[in-house]
């Protein structure tokens, strides 16, 4: 990686220390000059810039203390030190979600830092290995030059019904293909890999259960994102190419935008002290069912982005003089209902946290799952209610070009009119920033990453499945009914239920 | 009031408590002898004596030391002193659902004398009035003798679209009727009381804001529940009489239910030192916004029973041998994923704390209604993801006495088999329970209730409305939309997001 | 049977026919004197009443020409003979539910002499037996005497995951035991029998698919429902003790009831000339299939019902004084959407009727099992509205008996008015209404009936997946995205398009 | 407007028909030369080709016997003479949708001619004037030529408070300028047009209801869509740029899409021969609610983009080797089952057509509502589900230039791959489809235009609302509920009921 000023401190720094890196980008088929200068990039860059901005603008809000460092951090690279500390990323996604209207990309990284902290700790506790004391050194680091962390999870699968070592090609999972002394070479493909081209550094981490035969596949390490044999290439999204466009009216919101990429990797190397990782298969599903955990009910960010959208849709009812009929006000109480439920399920997760072996908080699982699985639906119907009250014309609104024309321009001022007092253009602006978010580039993060992010609705049906107690409820249910048997329920093992009867969520 | 041994310790010294005391209660157009003693009341009383023994089984969740008193009190006469306890409200609420499957009665008591905290402490900073020391004195009297206090609020109303003062007869909204040294004589009716006549005391509080003119109607006491003028008129509730009936089979629960009644005031007498408002109509609307706000998060309660019913619905899977065939399963899944919504948002209000000036704390307003907002949809689909799963024969099974029957008897032994090993008994216990709670005496609390106790849904779209900060909303739009207005949004004086950044909600 | 005169005619004519018949019903543990004058049962009577009287009133309606008999005959008893046939069958459904509130229990009947005769016309093309003959004699006689006809399906089928002749105890399903040149004796029980003792006859008929070891259980028939050998046991619906109180307000619908019983049939004799199928195993699914088809469509009944429902919350919203109050607008609007959303997918289900080899007309099986799918979500939805319109006081009325009391009866009316010149006792009528349609003895007919009549939820989805076509579909998406693949998509053997498709749905 | 061949008879001929226009198109701020050549407009005229194709094709579906000419006739240019040919227009409707996955745009014209037939007839019947006589010379013409109607109705409307003549600027709505004894020139402007740049003719009406004063506004008038004074500016779409990238995989649906254009009028000339109302202002509702009542019905071809949808989920279902997976499976069910709902209430309408006084048959206003409504619903939800099955890879898909490029090409072919058998260009194909028709060019027909087109939700509860009968339906629940009531509730004037009850819908 390209030497530039550490610690990064400001969203302009950042952008700097992104430029001249050795990074291999496609985009329509060539190479990526710039990436910091690609009209189609930038704005995914900008949106990673603000959370450096805004560890500046609120610093207690996106950044914390860290008693590794003993520095002030951001809060994308701090290891959470008690509940309060997990709420409070929550409270960071929301405005940051607010500020941006997209994915900021950064979750990942911090989620698979967080969850990596409890699990290496365990594993050395087993095997004793010395992965987390590696881990704390490369914390250290990153939380003192401030830079971006990202994370490199979904492979690309194959044939679904098969595992790893079943597929015809073994790299359709990432995996060690040769070692020597000084670390491990790497070879496969993660799809859809968010801001990881506007990251410093990349987590690869395995997404799947594993078994014995499988060791190859267990590997946790971190690379620099330039490093040799890594390849991107760049996905497309709805409307990217308005980005390209002269002018800022129909790409709604030309600032920003999120980022997915697929990521090959051809011999990639990890040297030894960056491996948190290396064979220990049946740690794999501990380490994903708590990164997951972490991460389903990171997806509170949309309760930002929504907020901006009910914005949008609250605006376009005011510029069309309706914003007091009974209906529209009755769908912006509806979509702010269930923006809430999602912050609600989120934040309560957050709440019910409890303190690792490693000293790390994890948040509650169930309530995570719950949260996350709001966000598969609630956004589709917030995003519904959003065109529904910004009418037709968000779909059939003639282009900036049209607006700024000698011949067509007048026309559009002058039948496109709303109520008194409002600009045409100002009226153009928010309609499109509502196609933007729910067809558009961001309806890629509103819409779609809201529903597959951090695992499809049914990954979450089948951990609340898993955790939802139901020994325990039949046995509530068998006593009201006075139903003696001779059998009785098993209690599970699954724990929520004496999470949701602790007297003190703040205390281990 | 009758004397009897205080403080109250146990359900058994609650229900001795209830014993003889002077109460007018009709039932069926005749006088009830003895409460305690109906068949159709005790299981209402049962309920509540579940709140007393709770405190003694689980003295930390259901008991909390009062600063008042310094004694440790029952959670339900307790002042919230913190988030914490305000959480644990609501994690002592789901466990009493779970627990009785029905309505324990005790909430609204402790959500009115949280709210005459603050309120009375404001209206004294105004007025210059007593009403916070009075209240304390309450306090500290009823957190000793360990008594049930009810709440009355729901007037009758008359014609809807008209205020108290309008109405053709002035008794529609209780007020006060005549007044001399000792104190204040009220007339008037509450409607649909939960658990009143299982109470020792009623604080009887206005439901409607009120204007100058309606000054006889702002009018907030407590009174003891047989004081002189009162009479009680009885709620019918689905299948009621089946407690009436012989056996315990066909009841589904035969020993919790919940209790609604009339309640009619006819110059009852209320003295000065038992007063908390008298004319300072201007904070009724504080005062109610202050109780629902605490109310409508207090129905996590439902979380519990719903727990009852998932549990009872998994039962009725497992004796038909399908529980894990895919759709049942996923209905399980998707009954728990709607319960812990409504958990998850109620616990965020109750964390989202604030104090208030008088000391105690105040949840959040947003969080609290969508919480009841959710409250008044996810249990009737429950409910009706429980009867799909139970099938039909839950409203076509024979009585208990067929089953006890030589004749019949047999014959429903033989047919009603489910897979081996299933007692048939078992099975019919658990299709009775379903029926109680989604058909029976238990889906008045679980399914009416949680449609219009604490509001209907109207009232909560309402609120949100008022506090949903469009303005805040719709200047993230129009700054991601490059929206530039000379008239900027000003923000309203909602302070919802405040508490949503706020740093550390466990702070003042 | 006990003879009556015949034809019967009116309602009153059929009551008397049911008179002193050898029935063995028990309720309660105890054997039934006379069904017609047992409070519990009339009402249910009333309802088959009904469908006699409204053929005289409506005769064009309710009653159609048969080409059988020549004569014209009650629309229950008549056979299809064009797709108009079909959709009246709805529209006297409809109006039927109008006007009884409840089931009225003929459908099934109907529906299994329609099944029956293209069925046993195609068993004896195969076969070269005589059932459709023997039908055609039977309907025939029906006809002319105009009598009920039940229908007895369901078994109650012990180990569900086990097959007819895999249970433990062969009379979990019903079963010829016995033979001789007379005919059949068969044993075994049907579960939760719609109008079973309100009719004259009753059709057994196979609920499963069977292979050849079944054979015994491939068994049609038609007996008289006071056949020696045949037990009934009354089944318990909610509030159903109600209609043992004296006075009528309190039940709600005090005329018109469900009924549902459990049959136990122990060597009950079928004559030869009653034999419908009798070990032709592979034909039982098509009798089925035929007979669902129909059924799930018959459930166009409901919208009957849900138009009194919103009648009812019309009437209470309108009492209250808030008809034009637009969030109660807008929830009858909802009710109505969803109402007619059933009606309107009954219909054109009945109107894309084809006709089959035996010449009667068979209804699209599709669109059938798409109406009853949405029969058990949209009832429970307008249920829901209801009591949301309804308010609390639903569940918490006091009993009629308060109402005539002396000493509570004036102040409930002066407690319980409403807007000016309505009458407390009209009020008190319709909120009872709601609560026996939502929650009492016809919320049995209206959500649970709803949900498993005519097949749970999963048996539609299970036949929509069957015929759902999707090879056909997928290869419209392929065209369309330009995919050439070398194994083209085949289409499957379900026909739905070629009747969407069809040019003119009253020809063959 | 030139001429050329006519009749047309294929969509070759058509599309030939449409090159050398006058017409003045502005897309991008640019005048079109020749939109037949334009890549981003020709999709939309390749979908109304296929109109033409298929009465070629399927001549029975798409054409009809017409008795003004007593020639075959395109079936959008067919004057309905029965039920069943209201029947046959949803059908072709349906046929189409599946054969373009778009909207083909011929909808208005025929609802717009067929609602004109009898308000025309109604006209004269009470002013004596002559429109119903120069509508059916318009239709011969056009029936025998075979040209394409469009319908121009939604103005662009202004300030939404206000009616057209209190707008500051009086052409917010299309009215009548000046008039000589030749004819009327028109002014004003008609927002998103569907199709109006693909027709040869264009009907201008008003689309609210109009008082005295706004008589100048009640002009119904066709006008040769390249008259002189019309001007049309294109919407954009989202994604529209990719029409005219090189390839053809981006597209998702690369032959077909939908056009919406603002078409502005600035003194444009209809010739009296060509006015069907002039001053008629009392006449503007009939007309706009006969036009919408069938056109909220049309939307049924929905149902046929649905199966296209449907079909592209069971592909990549089939390609991830996952078809038969439980939870996908049940997608794919509750899928069909919406989309049939909506067909099902499609169907219902036109079947309940009856004849009006001119002899066209007008379809059930209800159930055109509801299936609308519906319309509005349940395609989000499908195209929800079909995100769900489709995953991630929808919106992080690489470009098909990086398919082609011989760097970045192998290594989608390696990295893509899905279950065996399967290529990876397939896949990409289908998962742009879905992109297409869930987020692309297609979402706008598929989504925003089922929402908003003919009537936004609110318009269909508003009709609903007007025509739902609730004094009928309080009558039905007070006879039940046995309430007595000295002023009866009236029946409505709606006859909704009355074509409920109908014995034989396929008669007068």
């Amino acid at each position: 990686m390209q030497k530039t000023v550490r610690p990064i401190r400001t969203g302009e720094e950042y952008i700097e220390s992104l430029r001249g890196r050795n990074l291999k980008v496609y985009l329509f088929g060539e190479l990526v000059k710039e990436p910091v200068d690609h009209p189609i990039i930038r704005p995914s860059i900008n949106a990673v810039a603000k959370t450096y901005d805004l560890a500046v603008e609120e610093e207690d809000l996106a950044s914390a203390k860290s008693s590794i460092t003993g520095e002030r951090v951001n809060r994308f690279l701090h290891i959470a030190e008690s509940a309060q500390d997990v709420v409070l990323q929550n409270k960071m996604q929301r405005k940051l979600g607010q500020l941006t209207g997209t994915c900021f990309q950064r979750c990942v990284g911090m989620d698979a830092l967080n969850s990596l902290h409890s699990t290496t700790f365990e594993m050395d506790e087993k095997h004793g290995t010395k992965y987390h004391k590696r881990l704390l050194e490369f914390i250290k680091m990153v939380q003192h030059e401030n830079v971006v962390i990202g994370g490199a999870m979904t492979d690309v699968k194959g044939d679904r019904s098969k595992g790893p070592t079943e597929q015809e090609d073994p790299d359709m999972f990432l995996h060690i293909v040769d070692r020597d002394d000084k670390g491990v070479y790497i070879s496969g493909a993660k799809a859809h890999q968010t801001g990881c081209i506007n990251s410093h550094w990349m987590i690869v981490m395995p997404a799947i259960r594993l078994t014995e035969k499988d060791k190859d596949y267990a590997i946790v390490g971190c690379i620099p994102v330039d490093a040799p044999g890594i390849t991107y290439i760049y996905g497309r999204q709805s409307c990217d190419t308005r980005s390209m466009e002269p002018g800022d009216m129909d790409q709604g919101n030309s600032q920003f935008s999120g980022q997915e990429a697929m990521v090959i990797f051809d011999r990639a190397f990890i040297p030894n002290e960056l491996i948190f990782m290396d064979g220990e298969y049946e740690f794999a599903s501990m380490l994903i069912e708590r990164f997951t955990c972490y991460h389903r009910r990171s997806y509170v960010c949309k309760t930002g982005v929504g907020d901006v959208l009910i914005g949008a849709a609250a605006s376009i009812a005011d510029y069309n003089g309706i914003p007091n009929v009974s209906h529209i006000k009755d769908k912006l109480v509806e979509m702010t209902h269930l923006n809430e439920t999602i912050y609600g399920t989120g934040i309560a997760s957050s709440y019910q946290s409890h303190k690792m072996k490693s000293g790390v908080w994890q948040n509650d699982d169930m309530l995570a799952n719950v949260c996350k699985h709001n966000v598969t639906r609630f956004p589709y119907q917030i995003g519904r209610f959003a065109q529904d009250i910004a009418g037709g014309l968000m779909v059939t609104l003639p282009s900036e070009a049209e607006f700024r024309s000698p011949e067509t321009g007048p026309l559009l001022k002058k039948y496109l009119k709303a109520r008194k007092g409002v600009d045409v253009e100002n009226k153009m602006r928010i309609l499109r920033l509502i196609e933007n978010m729910t067809m558009g580039r961001n309806a890629v993060g509103y819409l779609t990453e809201s529903m597959h992010g951090a695992g499809s609705p049914q990954a979450q049906r089948i951990q609340i499945a898993r955790i939802m107690q139901l020994g325990y409820k039949k046995k509530l249910a068998k006593d009201l009914a006075k139903v003696q048997e001779k059998g009785e329920e098993t209690l599970e093992n699954a724990d929520y239920f004496k999470r949701v009867f602790k007297l003190d969520n703040s205390k281990e």
